[in-house]
């Protein structure tokens, strides 16, 4: 194609390629979608280099797919119509740490290990964690979050200012360094989770916490999901600042113990972290363990030294990683119904059932006190009947999740996969989104096929 | 005029009057800001009374100005260019309170306290709480917040879903129940704080919190302001989970005296509370006690009886208005800037600087754990002198903030006090929200005038 050569002209070399390889390693994500490839990938090094591909692109109606390291799951960096992939690694710089503001300001191809290595030095961390070592922009552009949302909050409760390239080329700033304001209307939010949609970020400035005092893990096991549920939200009506609660059913308990030579015992788990001051601690985590024991939980076990409790969260962290690796030659659909509290022990059951009544293979995991659950489903893309099957599930659960008022993504965000479910959960809201969609980009230019 | 007697056809008797009092009564706000009378107020009593009126106001270009109780600072509530005001007092019934999810379902009239008292039939509560007792509607259009948004963040924060009435007619939700979504686009954090221009809510669903288990209040005085505010820093810093932490100036601590009868020492003064379990708030109201005396804190006084932190905190909400009923004949400016919490000193230092060198009489409070003050100047709105003394003065504290990469308002909202500054302050993104707002009100009938 032409235009490449073109492309190529217009930024430093080295920065623009067809290298198959590098095509191939951008038509996919880390989920069962099928891949196409983009016709060229840039690797920007500055917001001018986006502002000229963005440009460029707009010209000629090519599509743009920004990419930070692909670990979404709901191929969301699948360019559908072809077009640019703007991969991000080498926007990868922590430009400034302010301690005393609690901001972090960073491009962003930053991971968020990469940041809290950074933050570390003084004190710091950033909260959000996704279960893969994702990159703030894209971190940003999907709204996510992970174990510690249930005390700290998701992604957009960090988000500041964004710098972003509109598909005009224009560059705005949506917000600014201050912890609250009312002025003008509220842009950082709406450009977060907009998933390469509406505008792409070039600088993202974060709220970051200082590492706390105290901090102490717990496990405990239950007779039932049902049990652990419960206790779950038994922890959040007693008002305890419980930092992280994470579910993990039996069958992920075993497939974690496989891939983390853990031996934890297989029956449905919560996992605890607290974090405060000492004497807080030890009365939150004994409240806890009470509310536990009330749900008929036998094993409470604390995680006293650093490394058993790095163990643990290591563990949860890799559990999809451990089907995933786990189960060769299957791919990964993880749902991700969020739903309130209420409702959730009667969708977590009815998730179980849904798989064993299937032939698919899969475990239940967690972020319990927000609500938010996966069933990871295995599967063969290449299997018709699987597909099927794994999307009869996966439809059966959005539908329960919004009759209780909830939502098909509490974290992952829509792409792809999640599109056909918008227009029955938002109503007439998703026509108000399209129209946005219109307004910011009228060519359709930007990661083209996603949300809208 | 015509139109109005076809507007009284429309909707049942009673709900729209051209009474010149109650044309009065919604013609200004509690600010020094010039009045101008609507020509007619309607009391919608459900959501399909909106949709009339803005459907009627829609065909003929008339203006319709949502109002909640009036208590907004920067005339956001003044009918600019006259038209329709519509009251919501009528709509004041809390529809469903669900203590398991933590969640209240309201009407836009209900206020704060209204709503307080009847969570606390449930051991829960809302905690964002204005110096006023404003309408949750109101409080959603501004973003407002309060003492304890240092905790438990602003009202954006705990808006889960509004129903909205878009200028065509349309209905449209923008969220949903679940603690957590990442489906669509944020258009929840779009409508909060957009003051009436984008659209109008007809309810609102809301997070609320289990009361906590202990509640310990204190005060501390300080040899200076800065030694206050650095104290505030150092307890942030700390990562000390302070619930509230208001600064409140040695004038202002003054006029508190005289207007709530408390004999508080006349100097700069921290005004603390903490939430948690005994063990752990002893705990963090000791540390903080130790921060303040190494800032030169002489007296750190525990409000130990419920009955004295009643009045410590009734006294703190009542400061505007000690201001305003204690200086007969004069109105209030007051000045809302938020800045990082490294700037904050020298923030504050200079506002009080600028009154100290004015012929104007003023004090200073804030919301320091957010890096939010205001300054409270007195003026007399027809002495051409006074108004642009206040101006002068409130002009520098905005360019002070904006150059620390602050806000112009970090709650009180933008009305047609703070259009002037918006410019300023977002650079190109302002283009963008006024895009928006040709978007979703293109004829202009939204509370024309205000933010864009
Ligand atoms: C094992 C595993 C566990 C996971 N666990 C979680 C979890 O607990 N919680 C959770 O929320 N997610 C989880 N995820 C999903 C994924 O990690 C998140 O969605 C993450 O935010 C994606 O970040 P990324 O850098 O990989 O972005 P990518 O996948 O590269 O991109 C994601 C989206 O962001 C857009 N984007 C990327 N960079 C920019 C930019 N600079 N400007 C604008 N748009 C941009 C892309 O176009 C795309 O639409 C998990 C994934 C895996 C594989
Ligand atoms: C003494 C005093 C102290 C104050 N302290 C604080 C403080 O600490 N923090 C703070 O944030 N504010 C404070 N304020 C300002 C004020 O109380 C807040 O802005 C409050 O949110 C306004 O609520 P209201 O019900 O009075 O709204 P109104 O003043 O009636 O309206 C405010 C805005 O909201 C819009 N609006 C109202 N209802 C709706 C609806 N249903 N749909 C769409 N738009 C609507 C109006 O059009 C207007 O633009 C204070 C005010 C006073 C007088």
């Amino acid at each position: 194609m032409n235009w490449i050569n073109e492309l190529k002209k217009r930024l430093p070399e080295g920065q623009v390629t067809d290298n198959p390889t590098v095509l191939e390693h951008h038509s996919k994500d880390e989920s069962y979608h099928t891949p196409r490839l983009p016709d060229v990938v840039v690797f920007p090094r500055c917001r001018e280099d986006v502002v000229e591909v963005v440009r460029f692109a707009g010209e000629r109606e090519i599509p743009v797919v920004p990419f930070g390291i692909g670990s979404s799951l709901e191929g969301h960096v699948i360019p559908e119509r072809g077009g640019i992939s703007i991969d991000f690694q080498e926007m990868n710089q922590v430009l400034e740490v302010r301690p005393e503001d609690f901001l972090v300001r960073v491009q962003p191809g930053v991971t968020r290990t990469q940041l809290n290595k950074e933050l570390k030095k003084y004190g710091l961390f950033f909260p959000v964690d996704p279960g893969a070592d994702a990159t703030l922009g894209g971190m940003a552009a999907t709204n996510a979050s992970g174990t510690t949302s249930v005390r700290y909050g998701v992604t957009r409760d960090q988000v500041r200012d964004l710098e972003v390239v509109l598909a005009d080329g224009r560059v705005i700033h949506t917000g600014g360094a201050s912890a609250k304001s009312s002025s003008g209307y509220h842009l950082t939010g709406l450009f977060v989770g907009s998933e390469g949609t509406l505008g792409i970020f070039t600088e993202l400035t974060l709220r970051v916490y200082g590492i706390p005092e105290g901090i102490l893990a717990a496990r405990a096991t239950f007779p039932s999901v049902h049990n652990a549920v419960q206790t779950a939200v038994s922890v959040l009506s007693a008002g305890i600042p419980v930092a992280r609660m994470e579910l993990v059913d039996a069958r992920s308990i075993r497939q974690l113990n496989q891939f983390s030579q853990t031996d934890y015992p297989e029956a449905p788990t919560l996992f605890f972290e607290f974090h405060g001051n000492p004497e807080g601690l030890q009365k939150d985590a004994a409240f806890t363990r009470e509310l536990a024991e009330a749900e008929g939980s036998r094993g409470f076990l604390f995680e006293t030294d650093s490394k058993a409790r790095a163990t643990l969260w290591e563990a949860r962290h890799n559990l999809a990683y451990a089907f995933i690796h786990g189960t060769p030659g299957k791919k990964q659909m993880a749902t991700d119904v969020c739903v309130p509290l209420s409702r959730l022990a009667e969708s977590v059951e009815n998730a179980r059932r849904l798989i064993d009544d299937s032939s698919l293979d899969g475990g239940i995991v967690g972020h319990i006190g927000d609500g938010n659950f996966h069933a990871l489903l295995m599967l063969d893309p290449s299997n018709p009947q699987e597909v099927a099957e794994a999307d009869r599930i996966h439809a059966n659960l959005v539908e329960h999740a919004l009759n209780c008022g909830g939502t098909c993504t509490g974290e992952h965000g829509v792409g792809i996969g999640k599109k056909k479910y918008q227009a029955r959960e938002h109503g007439p809201a998703y026509e108000v989104m399209k129209e946005i969609k219109q307004l910011l980009d009228p060519k359709g230019i930007l990661n083209p096929g996603k949300i809208v």
